[in-house]
């Protein structure tokens, strides 16, 4: 028998009490009950979001809410700063590109982070821009962005901050309303601990004021954000919803709201700790100067072919890591800790990592080390509570 | 105990092996088996469509992969052809308009379906119109729109025909290629017997050769279908699918495929015939002239209160069935039988049906006479397999 791990940034795992839900009867989604259960769940959101706006619902992926925060934002013609330090901060250029809005691009090595300087600079040089697009945890180089300093910057300016919060929203500290957020996109596919195929976006007054000014530009029916606010008045939505998810999703923000999202983000700390320091003392590299916590990416050592590795670590031991990207692939291993995992699931990763690398002719590493460090911190992070 | 009947047009009931492989542990849906799911997945699917063409999977709603078709293939400034026999024909019309598409609307009553003759004409008064827009199955009143007629005027001309097959594939006959439909979408909740969460196009070579020519207009990034042809080529999808659906899919498709799709349309010719001939000894009177057999849609007779005779099939009896929508509302009932159903479903919400009436003071009625005339349909229709 081989346990199966899933370890990758998305999909992450289900807890089995919510795998359960998705396999009861189908309901009707236009009746009172259903309208209680969606205004129960995006009350939760709400708490997981650290906000008072409305949460709107949406059945697609991340990038079709990353999608309909451009659309209803920013009119053709106009400029969005797309804040890019790996490839989900691309997606807000791609983004804008296809609704012919210009992206003034501020890009940041793979690994690194936007410095909030980088933003005052491009807003003094396009002050006209409508929007200012950002990630809080870059997925593919596991690098986090200091979101609350780019709203600082922004929230006595016009534009907008549009965050993708797809992989840190429930993972890192995300305080959408002390932070100035204006649009904060999610999926259900990472901390939210769902399977994919629901995604969400809060609302700030201003950015209400941005797509209410930016109404007559409509270029989207589906994601015309005030028609999911006007349903909202009746908690209902303007198309059929993934319901079956929204139902599961309520068993699921139980548990989040039972931990407490500082709880949350300290559970995500701990094992983010605790890997990079379990990687760390297998002398691996580490991308990302200042990391997220629901995922590690780790270098992959001269000499190791990492697709070999990837399908090792699966194979062999049951554990499904991420890859790099694009120009990546094969470089780098990212292994997610975000959603249903816990300190133990960290590691079983940095265990089957050692025996694979070991297999494979790596000898920069003293067996056992990487559990031998990870638990250190462990029991040290255990003893603070 | 009172056991729940889903008798609505979407969401409709979801078999249980296919619930139960909803609660089967999250897999990753960047592999090697989950493409040759995907792959599988998406062959079953022609079969259902009768197409060789590709079929494109997206993750939203039916609304969603109608917002594809039309702006991928018709640009801004230019007209849309929209047959409208009910709300979701309107719904080509609005969502042309918010892609600043002309709608050219040929309207019917509710009840009635287009003729060909009027797309004739439609046609030669604007024949610079660039895409045709319309129902299978209009679920707002149970009517079916003759797309083969439809197809045969439009297979020589430039204009692509878009039908929403949404309440209508793997209901009624629908042979996508023979009857040259060039974008066919339909939606993962009806007849396809899962929950809401997937849509679905598929495209033929004409099709493609619209949007291809329509490149330089791309007007969305999420629905840009051009990269889900690309990344079907690797089979794969260019954002992260609702994969446990895809997977519970293949469970749904494999019923059809063994029961096989023309005997599918005979199960639904025989529901939707026995439901309108048990109504019909009831004394009721129903919408559509040329009925979808997915769904029977019957006139709430005078004096009854359609929105209480809807809470007392629900309360007393478990069977839920829809109302009517916006100036419908109270005044239509819809039964649907379609997807995961077979004919003793339409015996039972007969026999709640009459059993409400009889308890609010409908006197126009025989008691058993619904259900005796369903029943012999039935038993004839058996008779001739």
């Amino acid at each position: 028998m081989l346990k199966q791990r899933l370890m990758t940034p998305g999909p992450t795992p289900v807890p089995e009490e919510t795998l359960l839900e998705l396999a009861k009867p189908v309901t009707f989604h236009r009746s009172g009950q259903f309208r209680a259960l969606l205004a129960e769940v995006l009350e939760d959101l709400k708490y997981v979001y650290c906000t008072k706006n409305l949460v709107l619902p949406l059945t697609c992926s991340g990038t079709g809410a990353m999608e309909a925060s451009v659309c209803n934002t920013a009119p053709p013609g106009s400029k969005a700063i797309c804040l890019i330090a790996g490839r989900w901060g691309e997606r807000w250029r791609n983004i804008s590109k296809a609704f012919g809005i210009t992206p003034i691009e501020i890009t940041v090595p793979y690994g690194k982070s936007v410095d909030p300087s980088q933003l005052e600079n491009a807003l003094k040089e396009h002050p006209e821009a409508e929007i200012v697009c950002s990630t809080l945890s870059e997925t593919a180089t596991g690098a986090k962005n200091d979101i609350a300093a780019y709203g600082k910057i922004l929230k006595d300016k016009s534009q907008v901050l549009i965050v993708d919060a797809i992989s840190g929203l429930g993972v890192v500290e995300c305080r959408t309303d002390d932070w100035h957020i204006d649009l904060c996109v999610t999926g259900s596919q990472k901390a939210l601990m769902l399977p994919a195929g629901l995604a969400f976006i809060s609302v700030s007054d201003k950015g209400w004021k941005k797509i209410d000014a930016n109404s007559s530009q409509q270029r989207s029916f589906y994601y015309d954000l005030k028609k999911y606010r006007d349903n909202l008045k009746n908690s209902d939505t303007p198309f059929t919803p993934a319901n079956t998810l929204v139902k599961a999703l309520k068993v699921s923000l139980k548990m989040l709201r039972a931990e407490g999202i500082e709880n949350t983000w300290a559970r995500h700390g701990r094992m983010g700790a605790a890997c990079r320091a379990g990687a760390g003392a297998m002398n691996l590299k580490l991308m990302g100067e200042n990391p997220a916590d629901g995922l590690t990416v780790i270098h992959v050592p001269e000499g190791i072919d990492g697709v070999e590795l990837l399908g090792k670590l699966e194979k062999r031991h049951g554990v499904r890591v991420a890859g790099g990207q694009d120009a990546l692939k094969g470089k780098i291993l990212r292994i997610a800790h975000m959603g249903y995992m816990d300190v133990f699931d960290v590691l079983t990763a940095l265990s089957a990592l050692e025996m694979s690398l070991l297999e494979m002719g790596y000898n920069q590493l003293e067996p056992g080390a990487g559990v031998a460090a990870a638990q250190k911190v462990l029991s040290s992070s255990i003893k603070k509570n």
